[in-house]
């Protein structure tokens, strides 16, 4: 399939992606839906407009409605589009009123969160990640806490902190305390990134209503990139017994465009195998994860040039989303559109693919070496992260685009 | 000070309290804001419209814009409404046609919850509750973790499944591990109740702002009871390393009037004396604390009477509200209105003030001996929990009304 939009080699963005988000034309202050496509943004509210979608989800600032709506509906839309963009349609083609009205290029907007979040989970599921750091902030020999194989270990984290991509992220102040010292109150010292995959909920459920693992897709919208920024210094000190708070919830950087379980159905495949067998109402049969590479990127303040930290895949997950989900709503608990789930840290097998300075720098004992002749242990002050994720295969390329954050100092 | 509207003897809501709620009369399907006087409902939005009531806070379905308005605008409407309701003033008194318009007696309609609530917050600021925990959760010697009397540990709990008093509670099902068992999902036999009050929050600060002890209590709009349903043998499996989860966010219920801080202003008193002392971002002189007690009430299935089995009061709480959402906000965690912040379960030092049936039982070693001749470890299917709460002196009651929920049975 080719769209009469030129899609340029490499990009994130052909036509078999059309991924969703909120974007602001510059000079105006609406904020509304649309989908990416090679360097452009289609105004979904104009399409509505114009007749040629026939829905009315895209009124709004938000892709909260739309959500709602559920897979059948997700569906419908996607082929409509993919209808409009298409080379051999000429309904907007050829409409050069409508293209202008209804096309910005991608590099004069800009990107807002594509949904009121209700509530933000943080999971855990990279089995990877979850031994390293328990190997690190506790016992080596017993890395894996023993609930960890038997359910997708998770938390809930905050919402109101959660911005995109672009955002920049002050270096927060906390309350830490080192070893035979008492507590100082101070900026983190120990800051750094969470490589991670979220993905935003449809339809509403009720309290007191579970979702299966087989119709948990139902459930799920698309995926973004998630930064789950942490102080580490400020986590270690106030973890316990209640989990992390205030080494989290001072910001959560994501990527602004959704990448849909449609879009991505290509790069469908196996996650690691499960032993021991999860109960009955987390079993899954076939291929639940997906391959998408992703990667992280420093680039320090004033350098050339960035350096890429991380190497990793989503594949590398333990728990797949369907599991979590069932999971999530296996007590009753209710979801609402535009909730994100994140998947945790997603650390691969190797050293070069740990999604986070804690497990690369080994706690900063193994400090990496940048291309401008600094060290890092952890994120200093004026560093940009950026995060990259795309599927890739046969010549086809569905991408994410870029979460990015740069880190100010203190104030 | 007494107002026209006849205030019986002992209601928790004489002209000096106005609580805010939200309100749906029998027959309506509009939601609407209120404040409660005796056994009435004032209509907020009918007060704006009347034009006794000078503002626009009140014309939607939550009370959220109010909240947002800040302090200034809480007491100059608390005045008006004391002025409005006040025996001398005849604006409304007399006025016959705007008082069958305006006012609902309480037993005529329906309470839902206040606010949309963006952010859920549980902290854990009882010293009894975190040591009763602590002594049977982990090591009795060690009960007090070490963090505990640095910070007011808290943790992000689950917004969407916050619901207003009288909503029935489906038994949660889980994940749980007897020792030397495998894991099991079935439904939770360890269902309890934690006492608990919280406020809401009021203006919103941005990403990155801090809230400081002296300001704190610019940004809080009042108290509700809360009701922190807990399923102990899922949270006991799951709860490492991140803390609680589905063991909580199956529901946590909130008493439907919203007690200000300006009405509970003759109940401050001090709270327990802090050492080692806070840092000084959590430093804290005078009284803030209030002195309001609590109770729980079990009422079994058909049973004649129901069965108190906690008294407890606000007052034992270790870190008060100013000290929490100093914290809470002392990495530049943003806030918005409506956000509500939990204190923790409220034990206090003696056995009959324990908040929690896992305390009061002492994990079920010690069952609770009910009227009806049964005995309860922790909660049963068709029990009733009824807490309430009321600050009482010179003859000024200032209460809380009740927040209640029934158990059903896990289907």
């Amino acid at each position: 399939m080719k769209s009469f939009i030129d899609v340029p080699a490499g990009s994130d963005f052909p036509i078999q992606n059309l991924p969703y988000g909120v974007f602001i034309p510059n000079g105006s202050d609406r904020a509304r839906p649309g989908t990416a496509i090679g360097d452009w943004v289609l105004d979904l509210n104009e399409m509505e407009k114009s007749g040629l979608l026939r829905t009315s989800f895209f009124s709004g600032s938000t892709l909260n409605p739309f959500m709602a709506a559920g897979r059948s509906a997700w569906t419908m839309v996607r082929k409509t589009l993919q209808h409009i963009l298409s080379a051999e349609c000429p309904d907007l083609r050829d409409d050069m009123d409508l293209r202008s009205l209804a096309l910005f290029p991608r590099d004069a907007v800009s990107m807002v969160l594509p949904a009121q979040i209700g509530d933000y989970t943080d999971f855990y599921s990279s089995r990877e990640h979850a031994t390293n750091v328990g190997s690190l902030f506790r016992d080596p020999d017993n890395a894996l806490l023993p609930n960890w194989l038997h359910l997708p270990v998770g938390y809930h984290g905050r919402a109101s902190s959660i911005v995109p991509s672009g955002t920049e992220i002050k270096r927060p102040f906390g309350q830490t305390k080192a070893d035979n010292a008492d507590p100082v109150y101070g900026s983190s010292r120990l800051l750094d990134f969470e490589l991670e995959v979220g993905f935003f909920t449809g339809p509403a459920t009720e309290l007191g209503e579970r979702i299966t693992v087989e119709n948990a897709a139902d459930h799920i919208f698309g995926f973004v990139l998630v930064n789950d920024w942490s102080a580490r210094d400020i986590q270690k000190w106030e973890y316990v017994p209640l989990g992390p708070f205030l080494g989290k919830n001072f910001a959560t950087s994501i990527s602004p465009w959704i990448v849909t379980l449609d879009a991505l159905e290509p790069f469908r495949c196996a996650g690691p195998a499960q032993d021991p067998k999860p109960l009955p109402y987390l079993e899954t049969k076939g291929d639940f994860s997906f391959d998408i590479d992703l990667q992280v990127a420093i680039r320090a303040d004033q350098a050339p040039q960035e350096d890429v930290v991380c190497r990793s895949n989503f594949k590398y997950l333990y728990w797949n989303i369907c599991q979590q989900l069932a999971h999530h709503t296996s007590g009753g608990c209710n979801i609402n559109p535009g909730d994100l789930m994140a998947s945790g840290t997603i650390s691969g097998p190797e050293k070069g693919s740990f999604g986070s300075m804690l497990e690369i720098t080994w706690r900063g004992t193994n400090p990496v070496k940048m291309s401008d002749g600094t060290e890092r242990k952890f994120i200093a002050d004026g560093d940009t992260v950026v995060m990259r994720g795309a599927a890739e295969k046969d010549g086809l390329r569905i991408g994410f685009g870029e979460v990015v954050g740069r880190i100010l100092p203190a104030s």
